[in-house]
């Protein structure tokens, strides 16, 4: 011991206890030294967006303010505060005390009544028994995986599509296999390469509606043509409808658990898009099963994978029943209203770029806009153009790469309209001055 | 389609898209029908105490109040509010408006800045690099087996113990194996049974001080004696300090990261227990690796596997500033002076009562006490005795068999002084109802 009592770094690595030798040659079975490695699991967790995004090392142009089209968060430019209403129900939630100490891993059994209540449908009816309540919905997607595929089993997810649906499924040993949305289709779904996909180790189907990247809202008869498919190859749905109700006025969005009555449907929510309050983190998973498919197996293994890490804040749970009942509608057309003014202009300053061809978006937060790469030579794909876009431009957009789709870039409408436009005109300045007309083999590959 | 547009369930079963068939027989690979079942990691979490818990069907006394101590949360019986700064930083966090977006999910670099200048120390010293914010303890500990065992590897844990630390392991198919502690020695850990479980796939090594269950502190030459095995062994340390500091005037709490130079430790807490708020989920791994050890790849790991749910609350963190530097002295002292003296109070009740054997407690909540179950032939074992305990006087505690240990019941030291008086000589009044001589046969075991 020195003086402070501490051990003596050579003491420390060689004591010999119980007058034991401890020289490394006589440890049984271990490394004779330190050997210490990530996990499989960790190495194979991978979040696509953060590999590319975090290897671009970029400086802006000095000369021009940065303008981030690229984080699908709606708080980032505060034009889009939570309401009042909301503030005011967690603040209420904490002065009354009651919601500090531990709550059932699934959540309080009267808030899991509230969003059983706001979400019921007479064609998809829920209880409190059918809600589970989740830290935001990135872990409703993982508990739903988890509870649904084993590793060396696959799930089907949509190309372009939500990279986090990789990362939860490699992490878990479980296969990703990527069906194609359709940009001329308005992004639905390529149905029959999406049903060849399908094997006798496939878990479930993830349907993502409305859809991010694409800002695409499914109609009600693709949405029963996709139904059908699960119908028939008896795949389970994952549904994650983070942004429903995020659609704009002209558009209907439709939970497809209220289309279907006999294929089993776990959605995936949260307060996150719709209530404008990503970092809160209370997510939830709606178990739809009337033709009790699931049963309680799936029921009572979303419950015991819940008691690993026992649920979201609490102080949040609390505030459930006031955010659901009294935030004004008016907040919800705002917020719309807003992303719809957005979405027309973006689209159309985008449209009249040459070289670009945005896709229309009629709900969530984003617009994905082709670049026909035979016009811009210079750039190898979607990753070099973006880049390269921020450097000159100062403007940032993920490439669809991030989505693992090509050639695309995803522009995120959230930002104030001033900032909107003044991105669009620097697209439109990059654009022409790196736009070449297609001759020659160029020609060629127009045809 | 029916009037609603709803797809008729037939249809819905059996529609034929692109003309092809959809008769099961020809469904290629698939059952003919439905088969969802949970995946093996659903069947493998398990969580012990909700097992021996919900399988308690039994009814209190309606003549005796239920007088519960059994769960361990501090707020149960309102007599320990967390403090009003605590309360006021939340409402600050909400006003600022700054605290509704996604953090990055290993949180805030200004709130994990304040963790690590908290938990500093000359000799363990720490920065923001050094810490990661969780969804409480829980996911801390989750996330440090996750980045550290592969499944088919084992890690050691003490019994009588935290049960969730079997939950965590098997849930990602990683042996437990128990190592354990000496009531005799106020629940010591058996260093030499202890070393004797480390193999060549041994991970990690759990230290849970203070002790759920035990209320017992580790003195600073047994830390020392554990982290010397651990450093022969080459084994690095989780620490489980969940109830770091909250230990009883006459006891010092040694964070075990200051007792070593060169055994890589990776530090759980959380503000759950020393700041009573369990709900609201903020939790923390402490990265402590002067030599390098675990190095970037353990850290990279962690980050990744943070990538997955996306990070603790963001209004907490908001908080965790004002939280750790505002609250008043007086609050952790009243804390702790209250539970001493109920600890005191409990344990000369329960000394006093033939047939139980209280082990003193130094620390977190809990007191264990011993049955002697010769003097209670009547019952099987301790969840007999602490069922039947429950049933004349609506008393409840845990048997010991939570934490995989025999004989012994879980005493919950945070209700009301009141309570914690009438809970005691309730328990008096059931075991000299039951209490029988040691004779005959009974003598033998005695011996």
């Amino acid at each position: 011991m020195d003086s402070n009592g501490d051990l003596p770094f050579l003491l420390d690595v060689h004591v010999s206890v119980n007058g034991r030798s401890s020289v490394p040659e006589k440890v049984k079975g271990r490394q004779p030294g330190w050997s210490v490695r990530p996990s499989d699991m960790a190495n194979r967790t991978y979040n696509p967006i953060r590999a590319i995004v975090d290897n671009m090392k970029l400086e802006p142009n000095p000369d021009k303010p940065t303008i981030s089209l690229s984080l699908g968060d709606p708080t980032l430019f505060g034009n889009l505060p939570t309401d009042p209403e909301i503030t005011q129900a967690l603040k209420d939630a904490l002065d009354s005390g009651k919601y500090n100490g531990y709550a059932p891993s699934i959540g309080y059994l009267s808030s899991r009544e509230e969003i059983a209540s706001y979400y019921h449908h007479p064609k998809a009816p829920l209880e409190a028994k059918d809600v589970i309540l989740t830290c935001g919905c990135s872990q409703a997607i993982e508990l739903c995986l988890a509870v649904l595929a084993n590793p060396g089993q696959n799930i089907l997810a949509p190309r372009p599509g939500f990279s986090p649906y990789r990362t939860h499924a490699e992490s878990m040993g479980i296969e990703l296999k990527l069906y194609n949305l359709l940009p001329e289709k308005s992004w639905e779904i390529d149905l029959k390469q999406m049903e060849s996909l399908i094997d006798e180790k496939t878990a479930c189907l993830i349907v993502n509606n409305p859809s991010n990247p694409c800002g695409s809202v499914f109609s009600k008869s693709h949405l029963q043509d996709i139904l059908a498919v699960a119908a028939r190859k008896y795949v389970p749905i994952l549904a994650d409808e983070i942004y429903g109700d995020m659609v704009f006025s002209d558009t209907k969005f439709e939970p497809i658990a209220t289309l279907s009555r006999n294929v089993p449907i776990l959605t995936c929510g949260g307060l996150t898009k719709r209530w404008l309050v990503p970092g809160w983190r209370l997510g939830w998973i709606l178990i739809h099963d009337r033709r009790d498919i699931f049963g309680n197996e799936i029921r009572n293994g979303l419950v015991k994978l819940c008691q690993r890490i026992m649920g979201p804040c609490t102080i949040v749970q609390g505030a459930l029943k006031s955010i659901l009942r009294r935030t004004p509608q008016e907040f919800y057309h705002n917020t719309l209203s807003f992303l719809k003014s957005n979405a027309d202009l973006c689209y159309e300053a985008l449209a009249a770029i040459p070289g670009l061809r945005p896709v229309h978006s009629s709900g969530a937060m984003y617009i994905m806009v082709e670049i026909k790469m035979e016009h811009f030579p210079e750039f190898e794909n979607d990753v070099e153009f973006t880049e390269q876009l921020f450097v000159e431009q100062s403007v940032q957009c993920l490439p669809a790469k991030c989505f693992e789709y090509p050639n695309f870039f995803r522009v995120v409408i959230t930002v104030p309209k001033v900032m909107m436009l003044e991105a669009c005109s620097r697209i439109q300045e990059f654009c022409e001055q790196h736009y070449h007309h297609a001759e020659g083999s160029q020609e060629e590959c127009d045809k």
